[in-house]
């Protein structure tokens, strides 16, 4: 692990550096979670400045804890000494939630990475939230269960940065996002105090909801270090299917029409014409590039159906004047076909030195009507935009790119998300579905909630957080 | 309404009682809801002490709101006078969450009851709090869609104190309770200021989930006056069966082996052999009086699947050495099936002047332990005990029949509780599933919560209501 390195590094001096952060504060802390795994090396601080957002900033120290003593030991010095601590998982989050604007400490939860338990018997599972998802994924499949949440950057995104920024992904369509599977947690709070919220069990009614009013806090009122999450049986059988359209307006009037239809796709996704073209450019699929949109839908379930909702989705598309319909059979087609999604993150990215996502939601009848909007925002600032949508439930992934040291155009980025973002509200929509507010989205809160609600967040976080420790700097 | 006619008599005079609250205050109030929507008659104020649990306490005034605006100006007066204020819906509550322990004000939502839209466009309808369960059932199913929280009062139960109690039922094993469906909410804080929160999209990671911290809040935190829920497409078909137990324990053992089969049933509901006996003999469905345990098993999805799913159902209970099986051949057949659940509550509460309704619940694999638990603590204490699960989740409703004038009665009742909470709770369960805290169980909090959380609880309460007007006296 990189930070081991840069671990060793510090170790072997004596001697921390005083950079902005007192080095007897770090021999302290280097005193809870031992030598080396509290840094304060050049690289390993630039290393933990930044996520997948366009921002960074230096910490002054990065910790890897590996117990909630640890963290509760770490939060107690941070309070007493009032130093910034900015947790972070994997770093994939795209809105710059982990960013340390205001320096100080970057507890890394990387290193709590212990599965505790899969108990298909009680439909749970226990883990740490340093946990990549996928991990838990295949944990449970080996006992025929499934844990919905699939944000795109599963395969390294941590469940703990999951909680924090309540991820979703494509099944969230029909399975929901992070906070439905989320049972209970054991949350470090600001002064050290260790809290514990729900339960092992499927239902609770009990108290205060606190479980739910930290997912999608962004540690700004805690620091999470155990997760509870309801696991669900596998579905036994799946469809997947592409269809091509020649026209991106019939391709999202077919995504209202199938959610219309009385079926709930396991995921309904939509790429625009520019995405695409970056797929087949950048790793040659075979795909159409004069095609305007693209629509990957999977249905699961029971086999006995599948067939059944396959030929309504394709009555359904042919409607909307689908071009080509191809439906895998068997899962390696299937697999190739998800491939095609899963590339146009790292295809779009290529293509310029700075890439952002954005996560404007709409209720779903107005999927069209966003897209639109989307698409003339950016022509109106003459931007390239890949439109990456989990469509099924009006969840816009608009990836615009850009390269950030040109300050018209990273002006021009700026200006076509501010309409982007003011069109949503318009439409009902809201800022954030998936990703998260962090530093990317502060800015628009006010447009979205009002003096009252505003006031009430303040007033929440000042309770949780008195003196301000806990992600300063972000949307509250 | 009977309040209307209350409403009359308290309009025959000029004068309102001064009850402990200052008759000026009334007619302030009564400036801000009309003659005829606030009554201090004592015929109202004794129709309003009470609910579905077995104490009462008398109010001052009882108000009908019907807009936001109204409930935002009786806040501010109730603000100003420290009064104070218990919201209620139909009162069908078991844990005592409505009961104005501290006098007051009643605001009965139930004149808040317009279902504002329902729209399967976007997978949403927007209900004021006081529209019954039932009727947006029947408004969602009109259009094809499902709400799928349905508590046993879903007849008479409000939408707003499903919201409040965070409420269950049946399809709860497959579908989620209300917070699962719960998008955004109105709600008017204890100063009088209003607040919204979510949005109607079905996905939102924007900001704290106040929506969530509201549910199941019992109107501690705030009034909710409106309510953004989310629908989901009606299930195309269902089938239910009926399955006869010799052993109690081969019944619950059942319910383990189904829920670790794969399939999810939309329903998985027990009975013990009192409960039976107490149906037959009240309603004589023809039901076995000599089983030890019943279960009402219903799946529901796509017809093509379901035969498949009741055959896989028969065997696995059949290998748990069930005595019969029943299963419905149509929708009347299933709908009679239904009754004997549905009649199990009535029946039971015939029995004895006074019926308590537990609601522990318990880690699924944990469910026959705590059925035997349950079982020798009423036999412990004398007492006759109808047992009511919805099994499946592992939510217990032991009802135990008494007479509350019977001293040494009521407090073997009392000894009972203490008993099944503390059994709950060592198995990793949890107080409330899905009645809420209220009255009957505030005492176990601390059971249940450590300092930490009763602390921060405690504090959320006090930041969102410092004057401690809101529903005082309960679990906070």
């Amino acid at each position: 692990m990189m930070w081991l390195g840069s671990g060793a590094a510090a170790s072997s001096t004596d001697e921390y550096r005083d950079n902005g952060m007192d080095p007897a504060i770090k021999r302290e802390l280097e005193k809870i979670v031992g030598k080396n795994r509290l840094t304060d090396s050049p690289e390993a601080l630039v290393a933990y400045s930044y996520d997948a957002y366009t921002e960074e900033h230096l910490p002054e120290a990065v910790l890897f804890p590996v117990t909630t003593e640890e963290v509760s030991a770490i939060m107690k010095v941070a309070h007493r000494q009032k130093i910034p601590v900015t947790p972070r998982g994997a770093g994939t989050n795209l809105a710059g939630e982990t960013i340390p604007v205001r320096g100080g400490i970057v507890l890394c939860m990387t290193t709590m990475d212990k599965i505790v338990s899969v108990d298909p018997g009680n439909l749970i599972a226990i883990v740490q939230p340093g946990v990549i998802n996928l991990d838990l994924q295949k944990e449970a499949e080996k006992l025929g269960m499934m844990y919905p949440p699939d944000p795109a950057s599963w395969a390294v995104a941590t469940i703990g940065g999951n909680v924090a920024t309540n991820a979703g992904g494509p099944r969230t369509l029909k399975y929901g996002v992070t906070k439905d599977y989320l049972l209970g947690l054991t949350v470090v709070l600001a002064n050290g105090d260790v809290l514990h919220t729900g339960s092992r069990t499927l239902k609770n009614s009990s108290g205060y909801n606190f479980t739910a009013l930290f997912c999608g806090s962004e540690g700004t009122l805690g620091i999470i270090t155990e997760i509870i999450v309801r696991l669900i049986p596998k579905p036994r059988a799946s469809r997947t299917l592409r269809v091509d359209f020649n026209r991106l307006e019939d391709c999202s009037d077919a995504v209202s029409a199938v959610m219309a239809s009385g079926i709930i796709p396991a995921a309904l996704e939509l790429m625009n014409q520019f995405a695409v073209q970056a797929v087949e450019t950048h790793f040659g699929l075979g795909l159409p590039t004069d095609i305007e949109g693209l629509l990957l839908i999977q249905v699961d379930g029971h086999d006995a159906t599948l067939d059944a909702e396959v030929k309504q989705i394709d009555e359904i598309v042919r409607s909307k004047k689908a071009r080509n319909i191809v439906v895998a059979n068997n899962a390696a087609e299937a697999e190739r076909l998800w491939t095609i999604r899963r590339a146009a993150g790292p295809a779009l990215v290529r293509m310029r030195p700075n890439k952002v996502t954005e996560d404007v939601t709409v209720p779903v009848a107005s999927l069209t009507a966003m897209i639109k909007k989307v698409v003339e925002a950016c022509e109106r600032y003459r931007l390239p935009v890949g439109v990456l949508a989990h469509a099924g439930d009006g969840n816009l992934h608009p990836c615009v790119m850009f390269d950030k040291r040109d300050p018209d155009e990273h002006a021009r980025v700026e200006a076509a998300f501010d309409d982007m973002v003011k069109e949503a509200l318009a439409l009902g929509g809201t800022l954030s579905g998936e990703h998260g507010i962090g530093l990317s989205k502060s800015r628009f809160m006010p447009l979205e909630f009002d003096a009252v609600a505003m006031k009430l967040m303040k007033g929440v976080k000042d309770y949780f957080d008195p003196l301000g420790i806990l992600n300063p700097g972000k949307f509250v």
